[in-house]
């Protein structure tokens, strides 16, 4: 019966996209499902997933909203 | 001082309704609360409660986005 | 598929027990998910109940761990 | 590596704000980095901050939606 | 900044094991942590992985703690 | 009504110690309690802070236990 959370800032890996794909989401809930059965022997049907998405103004690292904190180091 | 969340899909329980309704928040907000009275002796102004609407392709069971889960085992 | 995740600090409502007792949880666990099935229409075996206990000192309120704020209040 | 997650109903505090302002995000996400390197002298650059803003309607306080609990006890 | 959250029952998988094993909590670091690198494209050192080990009285299933419920269905 | 929560890993910061001073926990509660007073103007009674200690082992970060990717970055 485990429960997964992920959570992830709301904003797109392709161009184009702004927010995480329906078809990326499906592979996280199948990976991790899949992780839980290889590792730890739970049923693909005992888990749950939950995939939060977070808007980046409300993400912090580095003691500010994570857009600043990426400027400020160079990261994308 | 309890917390109770609770994370459901964002769905709705009645013909026409597409999410949970502002009643059915207020009923489990009461229920639940009255429960932590009654089993632990909590006063119901020391109980918090926080429900969580979860879009349907944010939920993984089964290995698979919930609502593809369902079809393949023929629930609803 | 609801989660529902309770989180009471850790201490006894009864004389003599320090936490809450496992006939306390399984009275939770089974009120909580009466309660989603009652409200929600979502049938018993979709639902996972977390109960969570938080040690005393791991809870603040008030501004202060809750021993303090429940000695300052007069509360019990 | 401390990550902080702060709950808050969606409402505005200042007259025609409906909810949290980037700005006050940006001072939660700075004073409680600040806070965990003064007290415990974690990093900045190691600390996870996520700020989720609950529709009052989704969150309950004495039995009741948050805000009939807020008019029943006379508050704002 | 992904942030995985991974709650399990606290039991073990292999003979002679009572909880889940540190090399199968490495494992779940690295296949999730992998997960997000291959399907979202987050470096390895920004996700934050975080297991919850949960007593079985304190985790409930089809309104019974888990191990009521297993017994009941016939499952280990 | 605000909930926050603070997840770190169990261990000390001062010599001798192997997890987090009641001290410090407190000061932790006060200060964040503090911080939503100031910036969102919630009043200290009505925010509850949880801190949750998670086993290093249980604590992922570079796709490794958190332990491991110290060593290999030279961090402390």
């Amino acid at each position: 019966m485990p429960i997964v959370t992920i959570q992830v800032t709301r904003e797109g890996t392709k161009p184009g996209a702004d927010s995480v794909t329906a078809n990326e989401k499906a592979q996280l809930i199948e990976g991790v499902s899949q992780l839980l059965l290889d590792v730890l022997n739970k049923p693909l049907e005992a888990t749950f997933v939950v995939i939060e998405e977070v808007e980046k103004e409300n993400w912090g690292w580095g003691g500010l909203p994570v857009d600043e904190y990426r400027k400020q180091r160079g990261l994308k």
